[in-house]
């Protein structure tokens, strides 16, 4: 009995350690302390600093900052298969200029123009004229086969564990968490609900308007590429308005897309206010970018001006044990 | 003591009344009893009709709704207010002739072709042009001076108390509640939380882009009329997606502008569902109109649809025992 006594007392400090700590998977440092002492002043009752639940609306970019961006972001790897799916029965779709050099990996082509156009087109063949209902059953069927090339993960496995113990931790601070991305929110609502807690009507993405008609009696939406938002650089804030309708008073984010909502959120704040910035760093557990990225997160002025703001700045290979949630 | 406890005794099933129903302003039968029966059911676990909270959605129209809407609905009775306070110190507004015709009150010359030229420029004069921060303080200002003309309420007074008790109930029963209404977003975001409890990620409407830009190194958004979207009739389906995401299980409208909601929510829905609309039956406290109103609100389409979808119709009249909150 003694002897048990002394062995769970040698154990104490690391309970209390594990339990005390909100975010396990970041290496002490200063970016997890500016976390934790941001979110300890906002939260304290009484102190000049605090701001009411009400007013604790943080937002994060997904693509690169909550999980993985690289070699491609997962919503082109979506579009990819959906043409390769679809060429198969459908021969005109096969013909297709644009839908070619998808399949060709001609991102060169799709990307030409000062608008996109190649792009552009293989986003409506994909993201439009079908049903929402229908939208979504393709998005899940995907989600169910899809493995991550190099690492063998499901979709939830390619998201950052610290990232998502930081969204835990700020909800579990009265805070609401929003998505406020450059992906498509159609897309994203498939799976942000399960896969990070967070409910569509709290996700921000490019989207378009549908279109609604009673077919046979039943309702029906039918998704449109008509008024085309793109959610992303000034379009950050510009969405969180439309969508959230107050300043957060916290914005999270990987790349330069993210800094007109850095900025918006953290000058000028009413309330004491936090910007962070994940800097992909580790080419070893994951992948090392900024300015030359493989494809979407370039990372060249957001950077620069973090100093200037006051945005924390992690490196993922010095601040994060863990990376990816992997197979769980 | 002894009288004490009987005067006691005969409060109790009073007091215990008063307690059980959450709906006092309302009269008892069959509207109020099919909201009661709806809730209960899609509450009680293990039914066959419960629903999880995550999916309690609701949906409230505003104009006519929650609040009254004649004899015009009060955002145009902001814009006009607003435009007899500019036209003093701007010479040239006062030439305009859409501002003429709206400050001489005629609505025909607004509401003439197909588009609503008229009514859309005295919309982009009075809802662009300027900061989020100058509209919202704008409307603060207005909302501070105003008090209807027939009955002396200021605007929290203009709300239904009926349905003011109808949100809270929801609320208190897990629901989440939003305004999907034709007025505009910004305008209605300005005071949702403190009238309705319903805070501005919570609200959709009517609404046009905003710009971004870095002003004297200041984040300012800017109100414009770019992808101008109306929030009303077909847009009221596609503004529950756009925002929500979801379809929800309760709709809430007066006109035939809510018949759209009224079949996306209960025709087809994976679960138990509810529709409402409010008739305005009530000449001597508030308003009587239908097919005719004094300025929207029209409804013919939708009573005549009632019956076969099943929606309750709500005699204002009848069912209502107060009818505004009135100066509180
Ligand atoms: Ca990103
Ligand atoms: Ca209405």
């Amino acid at each position: 009995m003694k002897w048990l006594s002394l062995f769970l007392l040698t154990l104490l400090p690391t309970l209390a350690v594990a339990q005390d700590d909100p975010l396990p998977s970041w290496n002490d440092g200063p970016a997890k302390q500016s976390i934790i002492d941001f979110v300890t002043k906002v939260t304290t009752e009484g102190s000049e600093d605090f701001v009411p639940k009400y007013d604790r609306i943080a937002t994060f970019d997904n693509d690169g900052t909550l999980w993985c961006e690289a070699p491609l972001p997962l919503q082109v790897v979506y579009v990819l298969y959906e043409l390769k799916r679809r060429v198969a029965t459908e021969p005109k779709l096969a013909e297709n200029e644009m839908v070619k050099a998808a399949l060709d990996g001609d991102f060169k082509k799709l990307l030409a123009g000062t608008h996109y156009d190649g792009l552009m087109e293989i986003l409506a063949i994909t993201h439009s004229g079908l049903t929402t209902d229908q939208y979504d059953q393709n998005v899940r069927n995907w989600i169910k086969i899809f493995k991550d090339k190099r690492f063998g993960y499901n979709l939830p496995g390619m998201t950052y564990q610290p990232m998502q113990e930081l969204l835990k931790y700020l909800r579990a601070n009265g805070f609401q968490t929003f998505i406020v991305s450059g992906g498509g929110a159609d897309f994203m609502r498939v799976f942000t609900h399960r896969v990070y807690g967070i409910p569509p009507n709290q996700v921000v993405g490019s989207n378009a308007l549908t279109k609604f008609e009673l077919i046979d009696g039943q309702p029906t939406l039918t998704k449109t590429m008509d008024q085309f938002f793109v959610d992303d650089k000034a379009g950050k804030p510009v969405g969180i308005w439309q969508f959230i309708g107050r300043k957060p008073i916290a914005a999270f984010g990987n790349s330069d897309g993210d800094q007109a909502m850095l900025e918006y959120v953290t000058i000028g704040n009413k309330y004491p206010s936090f910007g962070l910035i994940v800097h992909h760093t580790d080419a070893v557990r994951a992948y090392a970018y900024d300015k030359d990225p493989p494809s979407s997160g370039k990372l060249i002025t957001a950077l620069e001006a973090a100093p200037k703001y006051g945005w924390t700045v992690v490196s993922m290979k010095d601040d994060w044990k863990t990376i990816f949630v992997g197979d769980k």
